[in-house]
């Protein structure tokens, strides 16, 4: 019968214990996730991994999670990461002394090629490792493979000459499609080629927004060392939670060094087509699942 | 610079406030979902609602929403439903006392009409409208549609004539699929034609557990109004959090007349390739998403 | 050898035998079907059976079979439906009175329901029966469904509240092309929900001129209990074979009421990219494929 | 409303005008004609044209018209055809006298080129082009196109050498899938490379039935100039409607000498999973559409 | 019509020198063809075969070699060809004496049969034979198959009649991208239907010109028994490698009568979209690879 | 490990001759191509680079451009290399003395660390720059990338710890089929992931030849640092230009230590369905272009 319960003498279902109240709390929580997936479902999300965040096993492995849960429920995750602390400390093993002109790290032939070992041959295999045990059929890739990004050479501030230190000219993203179709995530390194095959030392967080620009992602999120931008540095209650991408520009100056790259880079993003970007503290752990999936968010958002 | 912060003076983080604790909370909740979004995207998940459950609007939204949760994490779900007390609410109201022979109802073809305007003009659009209502492209069908299914007529346990009632005899899941690779969730009501094209009224446990065998469903969920299946019906901590198809066969006997069909048809569906059966209370908000998603689960799992 | 006839003795063919003209009458029929099938193969054709159609099984059968007969040559049939007299019925039986204002049912909760079980629960499933029957593979939808329509509440011509009647507000083709792609048949009650989820009475020849629209129909085939429309209405003699918009526009004043909607539809229908507009006598057997496939078609057409 | 009249003052229709009777008898035509559309849709039919049916332009004209109406309806037709008459009368014009060895015309060099010129030059783009002005998306093949076909030389039933004369070794039926999965309609001339590229006369019949056998055909017909086979050759009335292969095979030895090759392909097409062979009288208007689409058939059918 | 003479100074083909090539001077010849592979990779290629060239066995297979080669890189080719001394030939078989107006063919009905017979029936069927012997799967087509090309006709310089001859008014490339997308090669015979389905005879440089117009075509080659444009007729040094189409457009009226159409059809194929045309000596081995693949080319190139 | 050393009788790539090739025999040459080019058009062609060749970049040039060629005319490669000597060289450099048993590299942490980053950081991103510079689409991989494979660790010949030194245990090639289907070249390094994601040092013949056995390779070429295999180690003139499998193996112990690991994977990946093994000079410019489309090929070829 299409009457699910037949008719015959009705049991009466046993009275009902308490409920365990933390299942209706997760069951909340979940709820609430529903929306960001159903908004996000199908969008592409850039997420740059600082190098801080990489030196953390037990924080990369959160955030190889976070990466695998995005994916799992739809979302086209491209990882990209830098690594400064890594190479100073490389550099400075083989008897080389970092040195920053305007901060920017001077880059002569010796040392582009550690940066090289140490961002491809260390950390981004390491990273694809960590995110493949994570589940997620991660793919590493540089600037040099299949025509990804060509970058050209910049100077300092005063026209130093910074070696092999370059700045992203273009992106081709069919290969960063190509992957996401077939279901693999890319992870990229921040070294890239120019017009003559060589490589240079580009900044992670100019190629997570360049990378960003031209897949048109819906977000792009830094992780990093702090916990989003301050209105006041040295006051941890100044802390924005959001603001414009005009807002922003007109505080860029005030910004400590290590950030001007990354309001450059969102700035950049925001002007080319990026829905939002995200500022968070990458050693929270979980902090990407909880910026996307609930409705607080977390570190600081910048609209267009 | 592939480095991710500059060389220039580092600004310390400012001193971390005390994390909400809440937030990481938050966190684990999502991450604990992680392996069964993981095992379960692709799969195709049929829910059965029983008709007490579609009585309470607070509860049928939190049903859709659930279900609109696990399809947008790439779950396939078919949704049947039965309604039972709702038809013989209409029948009493029209007059017919409503009767049953061995837990069947017997149906005439005066009821007949009422149980089709009922399952199918009421209960199962008024599902759909719900499941819109939260973000399902759900589309209403009975067993006609689409040459979904074909039934034949059945007696009593005693040979006795029911009318219109009948059981699934053939299912063709190609209208199914085809309306999952569009993206819609379908909802099938229990009423099914025979050979002639006239309609039986079918019992809505046997149709779910008929169409979760045609897909080879992954799980087949029964939402009902007890907690599960009690190894002793008297005593409501003789809860059964898992057993075998075997297990279950031989307690057959001992169950109340209500959950007979159910049995029947989760050892049949079982036998035909589905993975597991669950026996869930529908009152509990968000059943559904507990079941699936955290570790725990929750009612009576049944495994092949 | 390419000669298809040996060289050997060359048996003369019998004498002919007097040729059955029927066959060649038949053979005739058949050809002269050509051109039409040519022109119509790949177009979408929208056709509204009007609830006196259906009360004769004999008639349905053959409306089915035109149905199924206009798919197997390549058409894209959708079908819509009403089912005023059996509403009234049903309403007359539940001891609800019928009443109009300025021709449109006045529709309180109680009534609703009884259009939702009649036009959903017996009209569109005995529908879809009839149709499976005659190997049509059609399946059943509500405005409901895959999110097809949305309608508004309208009221009386001097504002009159008349309860659940609307009007169509927009219509999502998207669930018609995928099941018309996988070989399906749509068959349309015209019961539409609004923007909450209740569902509204709509006039079923509004919501086929508005689905005919939105699926850039090639033809809107009205079968109704007429044989067309008159230039006046008491005289038989002067039925009309072909008129256009705007002839049908300046006439529409002169009309019976119930002729009012469908010509308010097939204006809309017109302005909207449909091909052309048929009034037929359904009570005609066979009227749907004389119209398509014969060089008199029958009824009334409308030209843009 | 759902209901599709208004409630407003009906209308009564005028009265019923008798109805033109032809209207009703073209509607059962075609109604008689479902099934065999529904039977045939989507299945290959090789239709084998004779050379006499060739030279009878309004014959031809109805020939194309009956392909393009079985096209139209989803039958995948494959035409192939002779021109023995012509191919005589061309040799005639050009002072070869026409010679033949046990049915078989002996085809020097002078003769082959002859054969090609006019089965490929003449017969072939003739019939293109007709069947072009009857809406078929015509296109002429010779065995050598697309590596369709490739034959070897045969000899005279006492081994006597008969030029470039040759049967069918093998049929590769890539190209004609290819055309007909774009919308063409393959027309194969009788004539056929061997493993050298030089070409070889084949019998048209024969060609007919190895590619009929490539493609698994649901039907192979013979337009021919008979009317189909008797029992008795003197007798017309001993015509066969309907008989089997094993049957067709015990009476070959009785048959005339221009039948034989028809018979040995036919025989052929059904053990390599052809469904029915026909042969028909191509002089009969619209043979081919009375044969498919009516219930008496005509001609002779040869079952598997 | 379907052949091609042309004039000039007939320059013998080269004595062809002791080859003796190393390994890696065959390594450099691979290498020295990679840019060019890369540039016409996917790209469509149309080449013209002149009668002269089709009746020396030796170079028509390498020609199909070429052909051959070409395709195996991802080239598209369409060949097409005419036969003016082969349907001289046999006309003067037959006894009809060829007659030209202003170059062109008269050709009365029993002409354009032979015309047919000669370009569809011989030369176009034995190109294929050839094609495929050198691995291309080569399809005959002339301008009736799949609707390709209509023609209407024209007269002489001063009005005269000439019968059946015409020039192409429109072509439908549909079938040659259907069979090159299938992985076929089209060759395509200058014999054209006009609107009442008769058969035209257009000269073969303007099919050709046509058709590559048609296809947005990279190349036309044209082989002929020249080795390219002289600036002076007489003077063999006077070869012309590359101009553009407004220098050719200059030296038009000083061309030999057989050049001219080549001419008049490579300024409209270069009007038209078409990349480059080339006049290259069909009597020179490879000419088609060497003008394709090495830096040299050979012949006389037109730029648009 | 990654070092693909080999021993034998060095010898030096002999003088390039003057080239001086004329037309003809250009043509020629490329006509020679052909066949091959037919055969391998669509195959999957595994290419292994020695460490050696990846010194020399005049070298590493020419190997690029023939992949390029090879890629354009169809043919699917892979590519795997080595880095012996630059990882020895760079164990040199930070104070590590290389240290072999058994010819198998003992590869501490340290210098597993090292490994990594001259062959994944170094070598093999240097080696897509290359190929991008000659037109090719390439895409640097290691063992980890899209779970590509996965190894064991291994022991010395007499169960010696060598620290991180494995053998491949899995290969899933979807991540190559997904790239070639792209159109983009993979370039493996032989460094890769044990179950627990722990790098491990990999011969990369061995990496060659397991590749090439889960593609169902039609040729694995080993470009190498001699001539091919000697009958006579100490005979230059005992080259030997072809032998069996079985050959192979009789005389596998008389090889030179580098040698071996080679003739194990050619083995190995023969026995898997690979069709051929080449082992050729690498110093041999265009070499790869000379075995596969030349009569001659060059070097060794190991048939099943």
């Amino acid at each position: 019968m299409g009457d699910d319960v037949s008719g015959g003498p009705v049991t009466p279902a046993p009275p009902r214990p308490a409920r365990d109240v933390d299942a209706q709390a997760k069951a909340a929580v979940l709820a609430e996730a529903l929306p960001y997936i159903r908004t996000y479902h199908g969008s592409t999300v850039v997420v740059k991994i600082g190098g801080e965040a990489l030196d953390d096993p037990a924080l990369t492995t959160t955030v190889a999670q976070d990466i695998a849960l995005l994916s799992l429920v739809g979302i086209r995750l491209v990882v990209t990461h830098g690594g400064g602390p890594q190479v100073s400390q490389a550099m400075t093993a083989a008897g080389i002394e970092p040195r920053f002109v305007g901060g920017l790290r001077v880059t002569d032939d010796a040392a582009m090629a550690l940066v090289r070992q140490v961002l491809v041959g260390t950390i981004n295999s390491d990273l694809v490792a960590r995110l493949t045990a994570a589940g997620v059929r991660a793919v590493g890739l540089s600037g040099a493979d299949g025509g990804l990004m060509t970058a050209e050479r910049t100077v300092g501030p005063n026209g130093e000459d910074l070696g092999a230190v370059g700045r992203v000219v273009s992106v081709d993203p069919t290969l960063l499609r190509s992957l996401a179709a077939a279901g693999f995530t890319p992870v990229v390194a921040s070294v890239v080629p120019d017009a003559t095959g060589g490589f240079l030392n580009v900044n992670a967080d100019a190629v997570a927004g360049s990378v960003a620009a031209a897949l048109g992602a819906a977000k792009l999120v830094y992780l990093t060392n702090v916990e989003g931008l301050y209105r006041d540095l040295g006051d941890a209650g100044s802390l924005i939670s959001e603001l414009t991408a005009s807002d922003l520009a007109a505080m860029a100056d005030g910004l400590s060094a290590g950030m001007r790259p990354k309001v450059a880079s969102a700035l950049h993003a925001l002007e080319h087509g990026v829905g939002k970007v995200h500022i968070l503290d990458g050693r929270v752990a979980h902090a990407l699942l909880l910026e996307v999936f609930t409705d607080e968010g977390i570190g600081t958002q910048v609209l267009p």
